[in-house]
């Protein structure tokens, strides 16, 4: 069996209780280092196998492998494993293998985590988008940027921004501003969960000259979202 | 304090260990009866308040009551609270009451079980639709699915039909076709995580005549969604 785990943002009171039973249970923990380290307390004394970052392929493939030959594996996936996450990739690799039992077990994503801290910002449809280009043409990006700021989705960017794509929440800021008001509420969280979390609203228009990370999650309202008592709330539409 | 709790979409395991310990911990419970009973294992001894379905203005109102008297209140949501939930309308109704502390808690919402269930066909940039034009005007859902199939995202929907609403999934991906290929791989969810949780996976022009119901989530491939052993799988575009 292996089991795609979603560990949530990386404590132990975001994890569904499944994710911590698929854990327990494994024979063998696979995963990027950091991940695996935020739930080191549930992999005493199993057989555990980490890569570094952009190891995902490596890291897939030895969990197949691990499963191919009857172990238990659990692969952990921060946020959820079906959100930009190893599901679809290990799903790919065991291709050929239909014998090996999968299940993938979902976990709180950082546009819940980081809409949680915010408030409420995703009671309306949302759309998820990465900015990093790394395995998507930015044409492309950019083309899911205009079209879900014209139909007025609450946006929520991944991976905003890096050290080689310092200007990328720019860029995206502006093709959203071709169609969002320089005032739409947005919201921005980092380190979710995690020492050092910190979060603020903004507006679009100040967004755009916003330092960020990797390791931040940015959301942008749509036109109805607004700010109460501090927090970022999408209404629904209501009558109280 | 007031806790908005997500359960994810229904069992024990499912549950994350914060909304768990929320439950536990909290001197009244509210929430639609259905959602309630769920979680009754963990509400026993406690003040519950239940609304039947509609009822969502009510128990948010009595919810905050509870909170302003100063008790620590769980509000119960499926899924996650945030998405489509009851985070916004509390924190809209509480807006004259900043003194009461509020949390959100994530929960695994439909877009995320159901995903799992069928395999992993959210890993690539999605956007999130509800059909339900009880709080919507048509006319605007109508323009989301478009830019969100003219852009090639996944497209998952939340309350694809009703009674009421026999043809808007029809309708929904007649306006998806003018984008998307008849032949994507689209799937439906049915009763995720509870006695009767069907699945299966077809294509954009066969979902059109496919019944669905409230408690069907569907999700909708982008041009790159295959299947793989029966799964749906959308990839993020590692090569192996």
């Amino acid at each position: 069996m292996l089991s795609i785990v979603g560990i949530g943002p990386g404590g132990y009171d975001d994890m569904t209780v499944r994710a911590v039973n698929a854990i327990k249970n494994a024979d063998v923990i696979t995963g990027y280092k950091l991940y695996v380290d935020l739930v080191r307390d549930l992999t005493g004394g199993k057989e555990v196998f980490c890569t570094e970052m952009r190891g995902e392929v490596e890291r897939c493939k030895k969990a197949a492998e691990f499963a191919i030959s009857g172990k238990n594996v659990a692969l952990i996936s921060s946020g959820d494993a079906g959100i930009y996450g190893m599901a679809g990739l290990v799903l790919k690799i065991l291709e050929d293998h239909p014998e090996v039992e999968t299940e993938v077990i979902p976990g709180v994503s950082a546009c819940q985590s980081g809409g949680a801290v915010l408030g409420a910002p995703l009671v309306h449809d949302f759309a998820v988008i990465s900015l990093s280009n790394l395995l998507t043409p930015w044409s492309l990006i950019e083309k899911r940027l205009e079209a879900a700021a014209s139909a007025d989705f609450v946006i929520v960017l991944y991976n905003p921004g890096s050290h080689k794509r310092k200007d990328y929440l720019s860029r995206a800021c502006d093709i959203m501003l071709r169609h969002k008001s320089p005032e739409t509420v947005c919201g921005l969280v980092k380190n979710i969960s995690r020492d050092g979390e910190t979060s603020s609203i903004t507006t679009l228009e100040r967004l755009k000259s916003t330092p960020v990370d990797m390791l931040t999650t940015v959301f942008v309202g749509n036109s109805q979202t607004t700010v109460i008592n501090g927090k970022m709330v999408t209404p629904r539409g209501y009558r109280i």
